[in-house]
Parts: structure tokens; sequence; C-alpha cells
């Protein structure tokens, strides 16, 4: 049945997917919406391949899904992944992500603590997963919480989307974040991803604290005024 | 007149300063702004001291100025100091600055380039200045612009203030950034310094970029929701 699934799926997704997420977690299900909503042509690949089917069915427009093992189709590959897992899909596909653009969305929290980051000082999951794929790794989506970023928007403004990268492909992935109906913003080349994965600690530690109650995973990182 | 001055004024801040702002520049006056909000007695000191007695005057409520040789007064001392500065200030201040708290608000950026901060990964400008110090130092208002911070808000909403620090240290700058009508977010330890100042140096390149003009100094970095 999966291998049966896997295939009918990834015969349909052959022509026309722009954009392939990886996992059917929560952050893959926002950035399925988000998707959806900027019309773009989604195919959604994951460990167990029922599940993404299913998935698949819930999302609709087309959505077609498949095992993660498969080549992705889409010009762009969304890891929505842990860390750990995102750098081991990124290199058991190899050459499959050639002349892709893949977007690291992993926060490389300390979960057991909220006070430090598992990345050594002077680097950053993306780079890591850079160093680990010929794709060229764009972060974005690691400030967006899934609650918010499903809706598009938090306390009644388009989500900020904090976009680190080299140019051609961070230009891309910032219409992605215009077109899906959010504000991106372009920081640099990939070695800021340093810098928003540093603050992205202190905004999920302040959502992980009993003693700040106001702050549960519904917040957005945003520059106002 | 310098002298006279600098007596004049230090007589009158013997008693009850709460506050000493040291710089007169954009952020000092700013801070200044906020802290007469907040009905706190207030001493400017600078290396002018004809330029902080002006200051002071300017400013009103029973604020005084000062040489930022002098003893610092107050139990708070803000250094609105770029970063080297700052180091210069506390070391020339030595046991001046015993028992009181320090408030870093410098950003260690490479102004250059806005694309790296001058200090080293795993290190921060508040770390550094903490190491010259017997003060107890906290990271804050190191995200604010001067603008926004004079106001106390930014698009209708009252400024958020992250406070990196020791614990009880931190709790009083929160109870000042309440105080002044802003609300303080507490994110830990003095090494998240290193996140605060990381962060702000993308927000602070997004102002100087002449591609993004929406961006000019007047925006305030939030979590919203």
């Amino acid at each position: 049945m999966k291998n049966f699934l896997a295939r009918l799926f990834g015969k349909k997704a052959a022509m026309s997917i722009d954009i392939s997420i990886i996992g059917t977690g929560n952050m893959g299900r926002a950035l399925a919406a988000r998707t959806l909503a900027a019309g773009k042509n989604l195919q959604v690949l994951a460990r167990d391949t029922e599940a993404s089917a299913t998935l698949a069915a819930e999302l609709g427009g087309g959505t077609t899904g498949g095992n993660l093992t498969e080549a992705p189709a889409g010009r762009i590959v969304v890891l929505a992944l842990p860390f750990d897992a995102a750098k081991e899909y990124v290199t058991a596909q190899g050459a499959a992500l050639d002349s892709k653009i893949v977007i690291d969305i992993t926060n490389p929290v300390d979960f057991s603590t909220f006070d430090s980051l598992t990345t050594a000082a002077g680097s950053s999951a993306a780079e890591e997963i850079a160093a680990l794929t010929s794709a060229t790794v764009v972060k974005a989506f690691n400030t967006t919480f899934a609650g918010p970023l499903t809706a598009g928007s938090a306390a009644g403004e388009p989500l900020d989307v904090f976009v680190a990268g080299e140019d051609s492909a961070r230009t891309e992935v910032a219409a992605f974040a215009t077109a899906a109906g959010m504000r991106p913003i372009e920081v640099g080349g990939l070695h800021h991803a340093r810098e928003l994965e540093g603050f992205q600690l202190l905004v999920m530690a302040m959502q992980a604290n009993p003693a700040l109650p106001d702050f549960n995973w519904g917040t957005a990182l945003k520059i106002a005024g």
C-alpha cells in the first residue's frame, strides 16, 4: 500500500510541482496552507507515505503526497523537519537536490533548557545543512510559529518572514513569501542565519516559560512602525 | 566655567539621583525622556560638561548635569555611549561603579559594512564590558532606536525592551522599563546579550539600506500577538 501510494502520487507530481514540503508536522502543514494560498502547486513528502497522502487529500488543490525517499519535484524544497532530520534528508537525497532551493526553517535549540543553541558559536543550522548539499540553502520561516503561519498573520498584521541566503535564491524565497500574503525581510547572506536562529532561541524560550503566560506560541517576531 | 558647572551640578546631584545617564547623544536624550516619564530623578554626565548642563536644563524635572569623570550618583548608570567609549568609561570609573547596575545599550556593529559584529563569535559587547567592571551589567535598550524610545512607543504600541542579565539586576531594569511606559521582556542571563546584539545588527542594516526606504530608524523590534 505504501509503495502503491508513493508511485501513484509520485507520478501525479511529475509535471508542475512548484514546492515540495518535507514533513507533515505542524510546520509542514502551516507552510502547506501558505503555499496553497500563494497559488503554488504543492507536493508533500514524509517518512510515513500514508500520512503524506492523507495530508495531501486534506489540503486539496491538487496537492500530491509521497515518501521522502523520492526525489522532490519542486523547484523549492522546504525542510519542515527537525535539525538532525534535515541534515539526514539532504545527505540522503544527494544529487537529487542539485540546482534546487532548499529552505531551512529549523531552530537548533537545546530543548531541555531553552537556554542555548546546539550549534557552535559562529555557525548556524542553515550553514551546517548547506555544507551537506549541492542545493542552494535559504534560511526562512524559522521565526514564524505554526499557528500564525497557518493564518499568515498575527495581531491582524501580515507575518514578517526573515530571509537569509545567496542573492537570487533569497529573492525567489522572498517572492514566495509575498505571494503567500506575508512580508519578506531580506537580511543578507546565509551567515545571517546565525542571528535569526539566535534570536529565535530567546523567542521560543519566552513561549516555553510558564512564568510568561502571554506568550504561548501564538506570537510573531515583527519589525513594527 | 566647566569646573564651576561640574561642581555646581555635582552638588545638586548628591542626594536623590535614581539614574545617571552617561552621554548626551540621541540615545542619551531619548533615555532621559523615558527616565523623567518614569518619575525618576536623573543626572546626565558627559565629556562636555556644558553640553550636559544645557541638556539638564532643557530636560527640567530637577535633572542635573556634570562631567563623566565624576562618580555617577544613580543606582542605575546607563552607558549611552558607543561600545569603545563604554569600555573606556567603566575602566576609568573603577570602584566608583561598585554595587551599581550598569545598563549597556551598545551595538558592536561594523558600521562600515553593517554586515558583521566587531565582537568575537560567542561573546558580546555586554559581556566584554562586564569583564571590565565590578558593577552588575544588564543589557537593555539596544533594540530601541532613539526616535521611538523618546516617545516610548512605535506604531501606537509600547516599545518592547529586551533585558538580559543576572536575575535581581535584570528585574530592577525591567521595573524601570515598566515605569517608563514600555514592556520589558526578560530574556535571561547576560550571555543572551549575544542574541540581542546579533539580531539588532540585522535590524540596523535594514534601516541603513537605501533599497529599503520603509525602514528609517523609526521602527521597533516587537513580539506581536
